[in-house]
């Protein structure tokens, strides 16, 4: 099976190198060359666009940032669209909007050439890809789902079926991101407040792992707030300005108010704003570190 | 020793139980007289008042609902206060706020009749209160806490020593309940959206056990969010409505904005304001119910 892969960043790079292991041809496409010439000793074939990541495809892979970079790649000037061959799936793991994916789904079944979109999208970080033990939640027709059914086999063991809808495995997705965001937004808020009341930092975070206070996150970011560690990112904050987007607008067309949503995605655009949208997404704990002056003491 | 025990609810009855199973004598006393009759087979003295309680005893423990309670069970008339033998020790247990603690300490203290108190406020809930395994955030003088040290082994082995200053414990309580509240109130948002975004709640559930969005209320609260079972309370909702106040007011006399208390805060009482408020505290979910009309579909 012939893969074409898009987008060789923090996921991109090790779940592509997953893939090469367990004995896939893969032919990759980033900007930036480097990333490329990285995994040119896994046996990765180097395109010079998306369009020829895409020649001779029977899957594309598209781990790419955002739905920008997704749009482009595909239906861009040098995009894959044109160059997939007739049959092939583009599977989607990068996390977009699930109406984004019915969109790009439905350029590429308006062509009738047999092209099919599946949305998987991933978690597990860039430790998961690297040993192909990601979670996947997955959607899209069952027949173009069966076709890529290797390829999700070989990224990770767990595996959600969200039914035949494309975007209901990015849906579901969504409920997670709004979790995780809203977590790290919350445990920034507990830690710096701990801070400025004096309480050990130590003792705090052994507290908080035997408490009704815990979340993955917390024992995730938590120690990387504390520390002020926030390079090289393990995930950038951006992402959560985008997830914390999509979102927003996913509760929106339900007619949902999702206050908490709104007020994280506030904290994460801050902290964006005062120049740490590239660093890890521990740094919204810098949105409050001068948010107020002492109003006491 | 002799302990008086002043509020049996939810907490207090497995509390005071446990001291009994340990052989201490304990005389207890709450405003609810059907409390007291179901733990004499277990061996508790009945008083009359808060007075009656704290004659002989040589630690009286407080755990009522809040301030105002704990304020009144001390200091009103038939109170604790001028009924304690010299030399008595109280032991807060309840959440309030730092500040009242001390506060609650100072007329103790003023008295010069020996008296002192410990703030060790307990997490682990009923379950925990039953078995003797909570989990207390103590601090106080080191003298006082040396004398209540065998109450506090009672109730659970779990104990972070927070100092000398009363109130510190009750501030790394504080920060739990933080995490604590905005992660229920998270747990809504995200129940509620992936609801109306046709997924199914158990798929969901068992997708997010193992994500990255997971936190201890999610798993512990969800499944009552989606069952819509509120009653009777687990932990009545409007524990969280003074808890995050007390956060937000320990947040303001740091200067630190804290948005997510805030709004998490208001979610909850939007929820008790529409008749949730003794109901457990997972009905906050129902603030957004009936929060937006549908925007399409």
């Amino acid at each position: 099976m012939q893969i074409g892969f898009l987008g060789l960043g923090a996921m991109g790079t090790p779940m592509a190198r997953t893939l090469l292991t367990k004995g896939f041809a893969v032919t990759g496409y980033d900007a930036d060359p480097a990333r490329l010439a990285a995994l040119a000793p896994d046996g990765l074939g180097a395109a010079e666009s998306a369009a020829g990541a895409a020649r001779g495809a029977d899957v594309l892979v598209v781990m790419v940032q955002n739905y920008a970079q997704a749009s482009t790649a595909l239906l861009g000037d040098a995009g894959a669209f044109a160059a997939l061959p007739n049959g092939a799936t583009v599977l989607i793991t990068s996390t977009i909007a699930p109406s984004q994916a019915r969109e790009l789904a439905a350029h590429l079944v308006a062509a009738a050439r047999g092209l099919a979109l599946v949305d998987a999208p991933v978690s597990g970080g860039p430790g998961g890809a690297a040993v192909g033990n990601l979670t996947l939640a997955v959607s899209g027709d069952p027949a173009a789902v069966a076709r890529v059914q290797p390829v999700l086999d070989a990224l990770g063991p767990t595996q959600y079926p969200m039914g035949d809808t494309v975007g209901m495995g990015l849906t579901l997705k969504a409920i997670n991101q709004l979790l995780a965001g809203v977590h790290i937004a919350a445990a920034a808020e507990a830690l710096e407040l701990a801070r400025r009341a004096g309480l050990p930092a130590e003792t705090v975070m052994d507290y908080l792992a035997h408490s009704a206070g815990y979340s993955w996150m917390l024992g995730d970011r938590g120690p990387r707030m504390i520390a002020g560690a926030y390079a090289p990112p393990k995930s950038a904050l951006a992402i959560f300005v985008k997830d914390l987007g999509i979102v927003r607008d996913l509760a929106a067309a339900t007619g949902l108010a999702v206050p908490l949503v709104e007020t994280a995605r506030a904290q994460f655009q801050r902290a964006a704003n005062a120049g740490f949208a590239g660093m890890d997404d521990s740094a919204v704990i810098e949105s409050l570190r001068a948010s107020a002056p002492p109003t006491d003491g």
